[in-house]
């Protein structure tokens, strides 16, 4: 069941970087949902390696085929949607050394030890290439949830490295996709473009941090033990690659307040300051918020006039903006040489070669939307199970 | 499924906070585990309330029954091992409040928005009480862990507020457990105890971060995409009462490093430096460490010689020890009066009463282990089926 | 998860025969649901031993216990119900002999060879005793499918051994425990005890078939391919102790017919006759039937003027009533002497000892109707789950 | 979940009958299995449309194409294998009377019902077709059986209608595919094959009765409660279109014998006869049987001297071969004007058209080979799990 996500809006991607394709089935999507094959390819175009210079130059035109579960008039039929997209320009020659020797802090050495044998082309099925499964599904999902929730999902870099933004109001999609780095704050963009370009003349790759946002959740979703809402998320995206840490409200930060400061006092009818969290990126207290948590869904007017939480408490959304945060690490594969190991286990060096990307971060964004997309769209369904809508 | 967590070593909890007990059913234990009551009781007593000042004076004494599951002569039998521990000290009159008032940063609206009623009384099934099934089922996989593998499970308060132990030495449990706060480094502790007896006099709470080591993993445990080991134990950690972030190996700091200084690189035969972070807290670089990852298991003797991975490289260990943290915010139930609302929508105040931790650190030390060793136990049990062994 | 059962109303079983008590953990069940103590006790109480002469005379009072998940004004939560019911006459001396050697046609010698160590105790896990989790939940289930869908599940025996009843009627619950053998036609029940009374003074046993009728379903509960509402319920009688076979509809006598005349023709607006099946013994054909399948539910006035189907057509039900038979053998254990193998795999003999059901299916009925109800009640789920009603 | 199924060794189909094309992804197929492409394709071709006058005519090549877990030497990789079957003959015209009117005994009726759309086109999700999936999986799967357990699936026509073969042998598979019908015994496959042109002539079709055999199997597959090995074969070929009742070893049958007669008495060292049930057909009592039950896996020696168990006791297998029976019924499709409502839910008739089958059963034997190895490969992967081997 490892490459399977969701218990009712549920996800299976397959395939190998360098194999014939990768793609996934999605099941349990309900019927008469209107989706354009145009629509996922949007998705799936914004995941894209060479979609600029920011990233890998992987020549994939990455174009899906829809296999079945919508029908001509473009509907889904409440059966499995398979999607598939071919690989292309699959150069294993490039990783002919990879065959033989370990490349550190990649998945070649634990895939070896687990299964015995790899399919080292490209990384095989470590590679993020699986990702784009994740992505088309993910379309569907985010669509899904905008049609019968009015749920959207949107993320962005908050920051590469050392370089952050603390862009605090709500960020459209269309800023967003401005710049190749994904980051709203077009002066803080144009220096982390700068950054990730001097990085890459050096071999060298930088991480950074993605910052998630979702609106319209109604409050009552997600579940009070387990499958808390905020551990949800949390292994959706700490399973995207390259990942290593998440947040969600204050995170971290939080934990150096007081109860006193970081309870989120609950008040009726006034216009909530909407994303205020410990940490100043996420603050805003600006009271003019286009937002309108919980009034929409529940019909309460009620809203806490903080937002540590990050939207959910107890595992449960109450209404307020979700906001959550992701590290991901440096990409792996640099252009320098290196300690490592061969399948003999003895010492030896490696060089990266091949189109690789300075940083994962670009890319990243679309990859989080989706997997926050796939958890909320899963845990709709489960709250409409329990309580009949 | 809200309720159930893990594929193959699967737990079930169950209960509220003033009903009748709480407990838990674990299914898919092998047969044969010499396990005793007291072993399990041993680990309750570590999350007991009550054990210390620093905690809830609540008085349970939080005895364990097993039901099933387990032979008259301490065996598992390979069937459903059913505990029950009954509710003693429930003042549901501490509570008569909150009968009307939602709890600000508690689960109460949230609750009442999702099933309609709840169950007031203590917190009901959002109460920290549910984590007593948690702890007794991680008790027997602990055990399991051990027996089969030689896996050892630590963790420990790293900081409450912003008190924190650089603490780099493999941390033993007897050393941990000498203070009441559970942090291994005895001035760091004093300072920690001191500040939470403050705070608790001013009737509010703090928060903090939990550290959890494991040591003995092989390589090889693990899947590659959703269900990668750090997805799994973000979701196992982010499940617990209070808990606001995650990471593993060099989590958020890992972001402002290069791939070249973040990649762990690969040596063969050479004793390791065991947990040296990209956060100076975790750092060791100690070469005369205990910890011989690898040689025993896989007898690869390989190892890196920094571990930013944190033992796991595409969500499959690598056979260095895991290192993963956990923040949790300051406690919600406070002893000052806060704004909320009633369950009209009506605007109040509203104050903690009863009995409550001024910071849930300590006890969520047994909760980590519980959930970390529950994550292990599964995926030790899913390389064997994949693997034969 | 072999002691689970369901997707989203979802039940563990826990407990051996002799040891502290059985139970069972109902996870998923809607909030608001009343059901009462007594409600579920009653279930228990036809499947308890002791109640008459036919049936086993272990004497349990079976007397359950509500842990958690119900509010003390006997509302359902939404959280997890926990039930238990402590074993009281557990005789393990009857069963000294078993220690050492296996029962024939018992799960004696297989559960040896599955687990390595076994609770030879009265059958430990294998004991018919497991059921009592099942009827507990099964309780649970029937009501929420009457109170939110006004589903009816009511088994009877068809047959003991070659003693049939051909029973067209819709059978009422009070007509069919009118006699202990609970076949709810008069005449045949009579013969059927009096063949049971004469098996039990030989020391042996005997077996028959239990038919289930269920109305009141909407057209549209079940799933198109492995989960078909057939393939489901079959798995769930067929996971009953001593269950060997398992028909829809028309069954295998159904291969006996041609296409044209076992298709189900559809008409509108007339009133159907309801059970009308290639088995004379579930025909009907009286067009004054109190059921009016489809047109409460789908208000589309459809039906089937036959019912070869079942009420379930491609694994979806179709609105006509769920009829189903299970087949169960003769109890295994006999009071007479046997051929059969120790723990030293060496030849030997055994006789059965100790209280036992000379036929099992007046028991056998509470559980059908438990399995069937646990199948339906997830299904409901699920389809509200994918179209929100 | 509904197009998914197993634990560990999981498949997922998807695909309509006139969309693109049909196939599946298999996850949880251990790493280093040698399986060719042509060994998948030959399973397809037992399956295949128009590989004889017995069954439908459309013509399908059926190529399959894997898309990802097999490496190119032609091994899994342990990775998710992804395999695609193109629809070629979709002749959408032949059921254009099927868009508005919903033929008897189909799933359009209950489709419609359901999902509120439905690709009306071949019965979209409904039609046979979608089982080239499960035979394409389930021909990795018995090879898995065979090469790591020696596990043997073999199914057969045992009835068309009342024309019954009484075989009792080990069926070869070369023997039953001598004739198109798939009936070992060359007499009555001849009669079969007579009876079912003679039908397809009047526009009319037949059902009748697969039997399927297992050797090898080990004592100690399968789980004592709910995921009973009977319990999960019976979920597994109860999902197969047309199916309509199941039994394990003696099954109805069974309920005319006493415990005395019924009770399979165990025995060391003899060899066994093999078969002998309750049912005249499955008898055997031959005493050189090939069969060496339990002697070679579990080395005990033990067997039962008959087998009304069907090689399972209390859901865990005793190392006896595993027998089973399942009944299909006639086709629904006809060629014959039969009574049905149309969209509008108002009375009409349809009269079939199109390539169909006048009998399952010859395409039915691959399906429960299939469907019968998928679940004994997934409880093989269960056991390897709980004992380690």
């Amino acid at each position: 069941m490892s490459s399977s996500f969701g218990t009712l809006f549920r996800v299976t991607t397959y395939g190998e970087s360098h194999g014939a394709g990768v793609g996934v089935v999605v099941d349990g999507c309900p019927p008469g949902l209107e989706i354009s094959l145009e629509e996922i390819q949007q998705e799936l175009d914004r995941r894209r390696p060479g979609q600029s210079g920011l990233v890998s130059q992987r020549k994939e035109s990455d174009r899906v085929e829809i296999l079945s579960g919508i029908s001509p008039e473009g509907k889904t039929l409440g059966t499995p949607i398979a999607m598939l997209v071919r690989n292309e320009d699959a150069r294993s020659v490039d990783y002919e050394e990879m065959r033989h020797k370990f490349r550190p802090s990649h998945a070649d050495f634990t895939t070896h030890m687990k299964y015995g044998v790899r399919d080292w082309r490209g990384g095989g099925r470590s590679s993020a290439r699986e990702t784009v499964g994740r992505v088309a599904a993910g379309a569907i999902a985010q669509k899904l949830l905008r049609e019968i929730w009015g749920v959207e999902v949107v993320a962005y870099v908050q920051s590469v490295q050392d370089i952050a933004t603390d862009w605090s109001d709500w960020p459209d999609r269309s800023e967003i996709d401005k710049t190749p780095v994904r980051c709203p704050d077009p002066e803080v963009a144009a220096r982390m473009i700068a950054l990730i370009e001097g990085v890459r003349k050096q071999g060298d790759t930088v991480g950074g941090v993605v910052a998630c946002l979702v609106r319209g959740v109604p409050a009552g979703w997600g579940e009070p033990v387990f499958d808390k809402l905020e551990a949800d998320l949390a292994k959706a995206v700490m399973s995207l690659p390259a990942s290593k840490g998440f947040e969600i409200g204050s995170g971290f930060a939080g934990t150096l307040l007081k109860g006193s400061e970081h309870n989120d006092a609950m008040r009726s009818s006034i216009p909530p300051s909407f994303v205020r969290g410990a940490r100043g990126e996420l603050e805003s207290g600006v009271d003019d918020s286009p937002l309108t948590p919980l009034t929409s869904e529940g019909g309460t007017g009620v809203h806490t006039t903080t937002n540590n939480s990050g939207g959910i408490q107890g595992g449960i959304s109450n209404g307020m903006p979700i906001t959550l945060r992701v590290a991901f690490k440096p990409v792996s594969t640099i252009m320098m040489e290196q300690d490592t190991v061969d399948e003999n286990y003895e010492n030896t060096t490696i060089k990266g070669k091949g189109r690789h990307d300075p940083c994962v971060l670009p890319r990243a964004v679309p990859m989080v939307e989706a997997m926050v997309s796939l958890v909320l769209a899963d845990h709709a369904l489960r709250q409409r199970a329990l309580m009949g809508s």
